[in-house]
């Protein structure tokens, strides 16, 4: 499979395809890439090109079967194997994350939550949430691949330490912070600041020009 | 101000600096791009630009005053202002957004939530959760800058029309779906499933070469 080449932009464009998909209406129907770009408000020929790389060329009548091509995104994008997670920070942004319904259809199967001090044992959907000092013994009984990081800015890289020091090689971060990680571990940040900065200094800039 | 125009590549580096020198211990000291550039990983030349840019040339043998450093991002990002904002979807992500307290460093003052059917009155915080009836005479009432959607997919779109129709002309998305909104307003979507798509591939991706 050439998923591993896949560029950014498709990367973008492949969920929102999907949703796109599994939002409309009925079954067994079919769908040309002309009206999912009209939807999407995306040029066609872009549309039909990245189609083409998912699921081979569709036919110009008939257009594609709407339930195939749901099938070869989720493919194409690994949705459909299931990768073992941890949070760190069972805050209420960790705790919101733990019991996001959405992920497990991603292929992100979190299982349990950390704390330096829980106060509750378990989320609102059930998930236990345990103290930090079990995360060595679980990531290895677990075989978890990907760690979460929900924790404050301050307590980011320690807790960032921790989870590779537990073997895991994947970090997905909420902390506002840069992270300094081991050759050989992938590190993703979410950095909310970026969106709320771009989207005020936007609205500023139109302001300006009204 | 030139702030209109500032580049996305810059304006993702500006939050992080300005993390980076926040968490400094000590006052009152000095700090050279150099060092900056070492602590984040980033190249020295790039980082003196930047700064330049922001806060004007540094002195090659003192460096910068920190806190000056942090005063200019902050005005550059607009961050010492506030923009009254409100959250529609009460669920545990909407709840955990509403009392993210971080946000207000970043100039989003989140004054409310709003949900089709609200259990409790308000969040762990304090802050008050309407019914979605109130929102327009809210949103007029408090002069109300952004909306921040934070409901299931197939919702969205609907609350995106209703935010627009109370004049708010600026959207924040948590919604995994792709939502048309009318020529000046404007938009910005969060993507969760882009992440854990391309943290598993290269996961994946890394698997293949060892």
């Amino acid at each position: 499979m050439g998923s591993a080449k896949i560029s950014k932009a498709l990367l973008k464009r492949l969920p929102v395809y999907l949703n796109h998909l599994k939002s409309l209406p009925g079954e067994n129907r079919n769908i040309s890439a002309t009206a999912i770009a009209r939807a999407l408000g995306l040029g066609h020929v872009q549309v039909r090109k990245d189609l083409a790389k998912i699921s081979g060329e569709g036919r110009c009548r008939t257009g594609r079967s709407r339930d195939q091509l749901i099938q070869d995104i989720e493919k194409y994008l690994d949705f459909t194997s299931r990768t073992t997670s941890i949070i760190v920070g069972a805050g209420p942004f960790g705790q919101a994350l733990l019991d996001y319904s959405r992920f497990e259809n991603l292929g992100l199967n979190i299982v349990a939550c950390f704390d330096l001090d829980p106060i509750s044992k378990q989320s609102d959907s059930g998930k236990p949430i345990y103290s930090i000092g079990r995360l060595e013994f679980f990531c290895k009984y677990y075989d978890v691949h990907i760690g979460i990081i929900a924790v404050p800015a301050e307590d980011a890289q320690a807790v960032c330490n921790n989870l590779v020091s537990c073997g895991i090689h994947a970090i997905w971060n909420f902390a506002p912070v840069h992270l300094k990680v081991p050759d050989g571990v992938i590190i993703r940040s979410e950095n909310l600041a970026v969106s709320v900065a771009s989207l005020r200094l936007q609205m500023r800039a139109n302001e300006g020009t009204e």
